[in-house]
């Protein structure tokens, strides 16, 4: 199993716990040098707060426990391919690189109110430094879906 | 005194207050129907989260006030064109309009680490249904920004 892989290991857990607390199907981890700083799930319907997608919330953990705003050199695992807002603020952090599984469109098609903007086109048109790489575990991630399809017939988030 | 212009005073209001406490220099204020639901000025150093833009810290207040993630029907005044963290987040709560008055080519040219993609480009691209109007007291919010410029010749976040 490659380092990728590993660290996406940890966000699909993530990811699984949160489906089974009724929340989205999302999970995010983030590593920093050998030491992982944050693994978080989408929290957005537990928290009633738009903003707690996996990656968000996996950010705000990662600079509290770093006491940084900046995550210099941090990999990032996201079940998901990251929308609009979570790639944005992956920039802020300044991470190096971002790793993704299933993508914008496989949520789109479950039903989720994506923007329609990949994150890599994000990334050029914004001259951003973030290395993204698809692909990671992909069939796994997306199994996260149809496994939270088969559940939440209505009403995504 | 427009209604919008109305929003943006206290949107500016926060800014300035944030400013004083050596915040970066952004507001950010929520109305739905009559009620203002949340003003916030951006957080970023004092909560150690690079997440914690006004208008996150903003949507985060709302959807807990009103004690739902979607905001329709939400006017949104922000003292600075959103970044696409920020915009993509408003689309996510479904808002209604954004109001705003400096630009993002503003926050770059003193030094902040924008992702070079206006709000409107990325709701385009994106395919959103919010509004975004431009220019709402964009003379008092570039004077937040030459006020910061001032007083932080360094370390812009």
């Amino acid at each position: 199993m490659t380092e990728a892989e590993s660290l996406m290991q940890l966000a699909l857990k993530a990811a699984w716990e949160g489906i089974s607390q009724g929340q989205s199907p999302f999970g995010c981890a983030i590593r920093i040098g050998r030491k992982v700083v944050a693994v978080a799930h989408n929290h957005v319907l537990a928290s009633t707060d738009i903003t707690a997608h996996a990656e968000i919330v996996a950010l705000r953990e990662a600079c509290r426990n770093v006491g940084n705003i900046h995550l210099t050199g941090a990999l990032v695992a996201s079940t998901c391919e990251p929308c609009p807002m979570c790639i944005a603020a992956l920039h802020w952090a300044r991470v190096e690189t971002v790793y993704y599984g299933s993508t914008i469109d496989d949520a789109t098609a479950i039903g989720f109110n994506e923007l329609t903007l990949p994150a890599k086109e994000l990334l050029r048109i914004g001259k951003s430094n973030v290395n993204l790489v698809p692909g990671v575990l992909k069939q796994e991630c997306q199994q996260l879906f149809q496994e939270w399809r088969a559940s939440h017939a209505y009403h995504p988030y």
